[in-house]
């Protein structure tokens, strides 16, 4: 399924709930849902892992959709086949992306 | 794109230092893009914030690269055309989703 297409079907079930709760009420859903999934990680269910990616994903596109974003075409555009920074692929940036 | 292609694109392009950094690390980053993406929603530079959108999507698909999961597949499974909860469309759950 394409980005865009899981950002409309998020709309289609979610939309109504979304718009009435707002940007920052759907922003603070996405950061529980985060936390969430780095509770799972600390544990061996891959089950529950897999159901925690799917929320954070479902949240990140409510938030888009609540705040107009085109989620695909956004990432498209900052990764477009290649790493933004050093523009290859692999990646070549030194220590990049490191915490 | 498809969100399995988005994935693999990410994996090709960064999945060399991802397994380096691991799951722990990797989460770090994504819970702090998380955070930028609620800095941006306070302003108003519509850029700026498609950016932290593709970061987050970005990170999410590193870290599903780092422990294997399919986020595409994950997504589906849980979010298949309806509601996890009340199986309908529009999602016709009470006071569902509010934080």
């Amino acid at each position: 399924m394409n980005i865009r297409e899981f950002q409309d079907m998020m709309r289609q079930i979610y939309f109504h709930h979304d718009s009435k709760r707002g940007a920052k009420g759907t922003y603070l859903w996405l950061a529980e849902e985060v936390e969430e999934l780095g509770e799972a990680l600390k544990g061996n269910d891959k089950k529950a892992l897999e159901k925690e990616f799917a929320d954070v994903l479902a949240w990140l596109a409510s938030l888009a959709n609540v705040v107009d974003v085109n989620l695909e075409e956004a990432a498209m555009t900052k990764y477009n086949q290649r790493c933004p920074r050093c523009k290859q692929v692999p990646c070549k940036c030194a220590r990049s992306f490191q915490p």
